[in-house]
């Protein structure tokens, strides 16, 4: 095992009825900016549990808040909030609204120019305002980390920040506040989710026998449960499941004292920013590429991933590798997320110019190994047309 | 799932030479207090490192902590921090010094007569003094919690008390630390460790899939390594494992959004206070009694324990159940740890003396149905003979 350091000071609230907690969190006397996305929290009677929650208090609002939230749109809302005094933020959505919230607070307090907070990844913040979030999305597992992925539209490009200011100081998890979601929201969940674990879990071994057995056991909670909210929108034991995976699949615990691969992310970032597709489908095309072209690096945590989370135990290593791979496009597949570019009307010549936006994005030695190269990632776009 | 609030603020600082990461925590104007047990930590190593990594600080030290620390030598403790003006505490130990100086923290600023933190089972803390941990016997988790357990010698009874102001500032892992362990050290963390994780996980089902996988991924991760610290005792990565799962084991996590059972533990408690038995020797006893007797109660969770951690899946129920149980017991003779209480000498006339000590500690409606009482405790001990 790795050494490593763990610190996740966010208090989570999980369960039915709990978004009353915003109010034992944020201090009677904070003006409070809500923020929010495209206006769904509306429809779902979460952005009135809030209002009513936050009865007496200080209060604006802050809502446009896009899928992949843009630095142009966050800092319009960083304008608003100063030009009202905000010193509390409050999130109220998905993961594209507590990414933006985390941008905000920091930028709300930068000496200079915010942008730098992106060109940093982070390292230039030096205090942010406190912030708390009311999840409704699972699935980024931005709810109890200090990371944020912020769009630059002005050059097409995804940039991930992280920084130990910009963990939520509180986080509300009510899974009944995503029965409402669309199915293919739930779908992209699910499959970010699964991403996330397999890019601190399928590297190479290190012996850290608790990290892996966490990871398989948040992997098979998904596969029992991804396909089950689909085919059953109304179960809340199926939502709170998939809730609470998606936040232990990225708050820092399974990727303690463990390799970690992040190759998929940044390949699916450049394909989002370029042609729109959604962060999740981007991983369900990538993933399943990056580990055929990657078998021999990745072999021995193929295999024990094949044996333990699909129970694949017959045929030689390759054919099992070859199965464990094929199993998670399936899985994919069967939640309606689609595995290849053609689903999207991508074709190879897409390829050159995703190879040229990693290399302007510095993104040129990726994964565990730091070996992943834009040639690389070719073939394995190649392998995924 | 039951709905849960979950908030961990201790950095865990994990792998090899990360003893002087004390420094980054203890600001440099402290007055700090190291306190320790028996000595050990002299003879291995640990008191010189943190010496070393101290030096410059106000530094005073009291040792002699004992196992299942006592009021009594922890009010000595805090007799000499006070007259000492100290205002930072530094465990360096096991448990039990982790145990004692949490109540050392809390009652050094203790408007009152401290004994009511006991009486109070820690709710009359109204603030506490900052301490950290270095950690060298893993298993009781104290590193990463806020509980701890203090015996009243005068009483002979151990009082759990526990409050949100009592958890470490920052715990350092080191597990090279517990390379110099004495065996019987070693298998009573595993033991202890195990039937943590048992009491969070062997209720009943409430669908909580998450935290039942981690629940199996830590049970299997003591069974394979447990035996192995024992053989291998040189062996780095058995060691990191088993650290790792003390803590994992009951720091919040794998309890949240599930029900508890703790009978085990405080009945355990009443041996240990009476006849002077380890901790995790008690529990090594009660556990598979409390398992024989409860059977009923905890059918869907043995079956399920039985097959995911034993692979058990042939006989009928009432087989399977047994064979799980008897799996357990197996393992823990398999630490060198004794099942029964003849090992100790001890015969059925300890048991009406237990049931006293219970009676008399308010712990008559045990459980997670609050429905273990002293008469089933009992049949438990008469079963444990």
């Amino acid at each position: 095992m790795k050494n490593f350091v763990v610190h996740n000071p966010t208090r989570i609230y999980f369960g039915k009825d709990c978004i009353k907690a915003v109010t034992k969190e944020i201090p009677k006397n904070a003006n409070v900016l809500m923020v929010y996305g495209g206006g769904s929290i509306k429809r779902n009677g979460v952005y009135d549990q809030v209002k009513q929650a936050l009865e007496g208090y200080r209060l604006t609002e802050f809502g446009g808040v896009e899928p992949n939230p843009s630095f142009e749109t966050l800092m319009q809302g960083v304008e608003q909030a100063r030009a009202e005094g905000v010193d509390y933020l409050l999130a109220v959505g998905g993961g594209s609204v507590a990414d933006g919230v985390k941008f905000m607070a920091a930028a709300m307090l930068y000496q200079g120019d915010p942008v730098e907070i992106l060109t940093s990844f982070g390292k230039s913040i030096k205090q942010a305002l406190p912030f708390g979030c009311v999840l409704t999305l699972p699935g980024t597992g931005s709810e109890m980390n200090s990371g944020s992925v912020i769009t630059r539209s002005s050059i097409k490009a995804k940039l991930p920040f992280s920084n130990s200011l910009v963990f939520p100081q509180f986080s509300v998890l009510d899974p009944t506040t995503t029965l409402s979601l669309p199915p293919a929201q739930v779908a992209n969940g699910v499959v970010d989710t699964y991403v996330h674990i397999m890019e601190q879990y399928l590297t190479y071994p290190v012996d850290g026998k608790v990290q892996d057995r966490f990871a398989e056991g948040l992997l098979l909670t998904l596969i029992e449960e991804g396909p089950r909210a689909l085919a059953e929108p109304d179960n809340y034991d199926v939502r709170a499941n998939l809730m609470w995976c998606a936040t232990l699949g990225l708050n820092g615990l399974i990727g303690a004292g463990v390799p970690q691969d992040w190759a998929t992310h940044m390949v699916g970032h450049e394909l989002t920013a370029l042609y729109g597709l959604d962060h999740a489908k981007t991983l369900a095309i990538v993933l399943p590429g990056m580990l055929r072209v990657r078998v021999r690096d990745k072999r021995e945590k193929l295999l024990q991933y094949g044996e333990r989370v699909w129970g694949i135990n017959s045929g030689d290593e390759s054919q099992r590798i070859d199965a464990a791979i094929e199993k998670t496009r399936r899985f994919f597949e069967s939640m309606q997320v689609p595995t290849r570019l053609k689903a999207y009307r991508l074709a190879a010549d897409c390829i050159p110019v995703v190879l040229e936006q990693l290399r302007a994005h510095g993104m040129v030695a990726l994964g565990e190994h730091s070996d992943v190269t834009p040639e690389l990632v070719q073939r394995v776009l190649e392998d995924c047309l």
